[in-house]
């Protein structure tokens, strides 16, 4: 068992990457930034992709804490815009990490494309660094469309307005095992648990 | 001469494109839609390009009037931002012409990302609808990058972040004459007249 720092503040992703590493077996106890003793200062995640915010992430903390370290990163990307928000989704409206004005913000930007360009996709990106290891890394996507109005209480960023392909509910919609089984993270996740 | 109505109700807009048509020697007497005693109607701008919209705004005034119509689309696309806001450059807030939340958004947006990487371009087509005619259609181009924040009080839009390649000043801190020189707007204006 290895104790690693989620790089992340976000109690609802916590749970999440817990419970899907739990379930693929990974001999990982997670924990978040706000369990550790010492204060982690963010950096800026300037990577053009993915893959490189989420080594940016979790090198950062390995070098402020000596801890192995995960990190994801991961966003939406929509057909109509040119594959955005994609690494800004979570600070698209301006405001880092204000769900509803970044969903809000989509929508509106897309409110009059017609549905057969509403395509877009879930995409995560996960890297394991330990200390003195090559990092690990390993990608989840998944694809789908967009709704003009946001559909259930589960989930938390983008989930309300996507539905993945071969469903008609969102991922807001779905129970926590549901969206694991299918989610971007998910199988990101359960990418980098089989390398382990 | 002929009279021709453009599809716009902004009236810096409408300055500027007259300017520029007349100092081409282009036969067009520009009138705007708040010139008209009919009420146009807007459609929604579908187009996934700037000529599809310029073309869709000119033909629902030729519908709606029975006169000839020239119509623009135009907009800034950036280079960390994969091209857009492209065609939703008007409406990237969510609000359709906010200027300042437009480009306060894009600023916000790109905030993390590195001077190497803010290159931009503002993109401009025209299109002139004349009623039993083949619609006629021009683009122009102006590369150059984004400040962090806005320089210059003339112009609209993004003028007041964008320096074009070989200048060390925004499109908001030039004279009307030097923008239109090098302008997107004033390139396609003028291939249009040299057409007509």
């Amino acid at each position: 068992m290895i104790r690693v720092v989620l790089a992340s503040r976000n109690a609802k992703k916590i749970a999440e990457v817990r419970r899907i590493l739990d379930q693929a077996g990974a001999p990982i106890q997670l924990i978040g930034l706000s369990d550790l003793e010492v204060e982690v200062t963010d950096v800026p995640e300037t990577g053009a992709t993915f893959a490189e915010n989420a080594l940016i992430k979790a090198q950062s903390v390995v070098d402020q804490t000596g801890l192995p370290a995960l990190a994801d990163d991961s966003g939406l990307t929509v057909e109509a815009l040119n594959g955005m928000p994609g690494v800004l989704s979570a600070r698209w409206s301006g405001a880092h990490g204000d769900d509803v004005a970044n969903l809000n913000l989509v929508l509106n930007q897309i409110a009059d494309v017609p549905d057969e360009r509403r395509g877009a996709a879930f995409v995560c990106a996960v890297v394991l660094v330990v200390p003195g290891a090559e990092p690990q890394a390993a990608e989840g996507v998944v694809t789908g469309h967009l709704l003009r109005e946001p559909v259930g209480e589960n989930g938390f960023g983008y989930d309300p307005v996507f539905v993945p392909d071969g469903y008609d509910i969102t991922t807001a919609q779905m129970s926590a095992d549901q969206k694991d089984s299918l989610s971007h993270r998910g199988r990101a996740l359960r990418a980098l648990a089989r390398a382990l």
